[in-house]
């Protein structure tokens, strides 16, 4: 069992700083990266790619509906080709700074309101193999949804996340929320390595619902994230896969 | 000796048409796709790497200056670094949709303004090379320029451009006008000719300057840009590259 | 009874024609003009408010969602506020250069999906005639919809609009179509005298339907548009307003 | 002699903050608000007015390049006439947020790289009186440069500013940078003072230069911005205007 330590980074815009990634590099091994389309642009996309080369993080795409000004956060209707097409822009621009730092993409994540979209929408889960299609990398998402229905099917590895910083409602669905709140890091890092030994965890009800936790998603924006991080980090060590390539 | 035609191309963008693709695929040999910062969308470059390829037409990338409301014809302040980031995200794209047609990259172009920055500022030509240095393919531009001094000596090959659609002043400088008014397209086919034959062309003053014509580009906004296409195709057929790859 | 012809104008970006604004223009009497976020741009907008000026045409805003790449036609969601934000800052963008050209606002026609949206959500029903509020000026909208229901409810007064170009299903609804096809214009300004006269149309289904007609919608973008709004404005003139403010 | 305190407002932009816009208007007479071309959005926008009218603090807009990414900081080549409209929209969709909270527009005041441009490109300075043409304000910028030659002769009143937290070369020119260092509030309020009583200060080569301080402006950005605001309030509130209207 190799379990990994992901988080979204490189969401800072122009002057506008998001995220403390330097502060959290060193407690994950895997960093999903924004392509310009709700938060990062060229400049911050080829500063986090090198970052993480520093850090020995391997670095995944973080594509997202375009919509900068709401973070990728308000759904858009798209069809499925278009939403393709929308992925493999972002996924391509983002493997440019691999390509020009010597690395290899890892994985894609959608972002936002596209991640919840292909959870719910056949077509835009569709849409995210498709553009899985093009660059043959594994996809991250969530067990009980069309991730886990439809990637594998499609033949693309299913990288099933656990979020250490969210909770879970009764039916084992994960609750967004637009602000993040700090949280306890004992306490994520419990939740963390219970997920990913027992493959459970307890409700906002109080009952255990079951999760699989391939790969820990910290957030950079939760408050106290760094802390989050690190103690994760620090409990699901020995489970935790070789960073380097 | 073996001459390209070169046409910007899939600068449509969302509803916005703009230059006839299908019209010009059958007479050139090399498409400069726009990758979204002057033209172009996810939509568009899509098409418009499947329009080439049904056509046997090589593919470039044709990056710009960050600015789609100016068609990336308007100067901008960028420094090296950042300039290169620019390029590299949109490569970077076009290449993802390139992949997805198995097809590789053939060229990077700058487009409008950055090809005439380019031209004339140290820093941004060097730029233009960081970004070549990244995807190893050849640069266009033109002689009599910093394209002549800067790209071969960082290592990369220059295709010099012969424009059949423009004219040229006494110093060899191209005149680069806003709007192209329509050309004779025989004037053109023969003017193509000779740079080819002969690396000479009439100026507006009235006396021969000297061009290199290793690919002759035809701009698609150009009133009659098919009939131009045509009949520099036809002249100067006998000294084509093949298309195919 | 006092009917108008209203035309969306002004929808050209950049480089990027769109519609044939001037064409158009001496057979309409009120021009609803895109606000940057679907089409048009500052100097788009400039334009076509002089040109509306030099033909005595009244200029109402014509707002949309935050979506230059999709024309506006992909559904987003939004809140109530910030719905109404968006709506307010694009109006007083135009208010700008209608001060500028010494004009004043005629109304507010929210344009593509936003249209259909508050058609049909209670919220963004709210939203627009938040903006009304704002700038104290009629809607345009259609009757059987929240349109008819939240509008005048909220204090302002709905200028019903009956489509010429397209068509309407059996329950009174408009059938939208992405791209216009030709419609004939003797056929249009038929259709359109009969929904003034009698309040009724014929609907795809072969059953009258009612109809309010206050205000004749030609699209621009319909491939004929001159020739259908030139009918329909020969037919309609004995019960048109005057355009003069 | 009564002085004013300005600030650069409401540069956030959807989740990015910039700025304590909170903490900062307890402290200035005046906000230069983002017109979310360099900054801000729409909602941004609307949340500045309210909270400028909470606190007594009069509106005005800080217009800027189109360069959302650049931040208005990467000097852009535009003619007059597209600069004029560019500086219409902007100011329009300000004043649209000012009608909806019953509030006027005080001034404009061009923002970062256009305001440098104004200062030495008479084409620059003449569009920025363009747009004052319309709205009929003050126009805010420094004497020695072209603000004070073109302004006043164009009939708009110029509004001095003297900049409490930058330093001065010993021509009597702004010295800008990038990243605004932390400054000593005790500092730049005794330079405030003496700014505006005797019209002096020392420059950066240790000569003493002459400004005119009608409004003295503290940047959002310093570090340490409130204790600036406060530290400078405190010194010229004997030399300051009423805020309110």
């Amino acid at each position: 069992m190799a379990v990994e330590i992901n988080c979204d980074m490189g969401e800072s815009f122009g002057l506008y700083k998001m995220g403390d990634d330097e502060g959290l590099m060193p407690f994950i091994t895997v960093a999903n990266v924004a392509c310009g389309f709700h938060g990062s642009d060229f400049n911050h996309m080829r500063e986090t790619v090198r970052l993480a080369k520093r850090h020995g993080v391997r670095v995944g795409a973080h594509p997202s509906l375009p919509d900068l000004q709401g973070f990728g956060r308000r759904e858009m209707k798209m069809d499925r080709e278009e939403m393709a097409n929308c992925l493999i822009y972002q996924v391509g621009a983002l493997k440019g700074f691999l390509e020009a730092e010597g690395m290899s993409l890892n994985h894609i994540k959608p972002h936002g309101s596209l991640y919840g979209m292909a959870a719910k929408q056949e077509h835009i889960a569709h849409a995210v193999a498709d553009a899985a299609d093009v660059f043959k990398v594994p996809l991250f998402g969530m067990i009980g949804t069309l991730h886990e229905e439809i990637y594998p099917a499609r033949g693309h590895e299913l990288v099933a996340e656990y979020y250490a910083d969210l909770f879970y409602g009764d039916a084992g669905n994960l609750i967004v929320t637009r602000v993040h709140d700090p949280v306890d890091p004992e306490d994520s890092a419990a939740r963390a390595i219970r997920a990913v030994t027992e493959g459970k965890t307890l409700s906002t009800g109080g009952v255990d619902v079951t999760v699989r936790a391939d790969s820990i998603c910290v957030h950079s924006d939760t408050p106290n994230a760094q802390a989050v991080a690190e103690a994760v980090n620090a409990a699901i060590r020995p489970y935790m896969a070789q960073a380097a390539e």
